[in-house]
């Protein structure tokens, strides 16, 4: 699983874990059965690893998001409701997997860590 | 929801948000039926808030996890693989939550932000 921010926002590093939690959280929740339910469970047991990226813009986080579709992925767009560092509805964060580590490398392998 | 992360590790931003995602899935999934499955439907439905905090050491965070059970609130202590920034084994976040706003003020209401 990724975890993408946006660089541009420049989140404070408490505002970016919430984001990637909330990310986090919905790909799992929101993962029924077939073969992404398949993924979800083999990559729960080998310890659920994520990582945090970033993106730098939003229209290359929705490039991104086409991008893990494209292959199947699933995806979730996180929009902040803006309490407090952004503005409301502000896209915050894309979360892409669980999948095949071939599939979410080629979408997220060239991105910097967070 | 709230996310503990140990100040006294220095943990890189990208780190911290993946071990605060550790937290809330663990805690999503984690919860079953009854009082508590009741409290993560409601919580999910009003927007699923979580907050980030610090606890200045393990000492201090082992005692929030007492405190939190003592009220009856789901607790997930997460500890890191350790391939990167950490020592194997080494315990990076507490996540508590979801319950009732009164409980989880009562025991992390104090913490700073991360």
């Amino acid at each position: 699983m990724v975890l993408v921010l946006r660089a541009d926002l420049r989140l404070t590093p408490g505002k970016a874990a919430v984001q990637a939690a909330h990310a986090a959280v919905n790909l799992v929740t929101g993962t029924g059965g077939g073969k992404a339910g398949e993924l979800l469970k083999a990559w729960m047991a080998e310890g659920a690893r994520k990582i945090a990226v970033t993106a730098p813009t939003l229209d290359a986080m929705r490039e991104l998001e086409r991008a893990a579709r494209a292959r199947g992925l699933p995806t979730t767009m996180i929009q902040d409701a803006g309490y407090t560092e952004v503005a409301p509805g502000t896209v915050t964060c894309l979360g892409i997997g669980p999948g095949r580590n071939g599939d979410v490398d080629a979408v997220t392998g060239e991105l910097a860590l967070l």
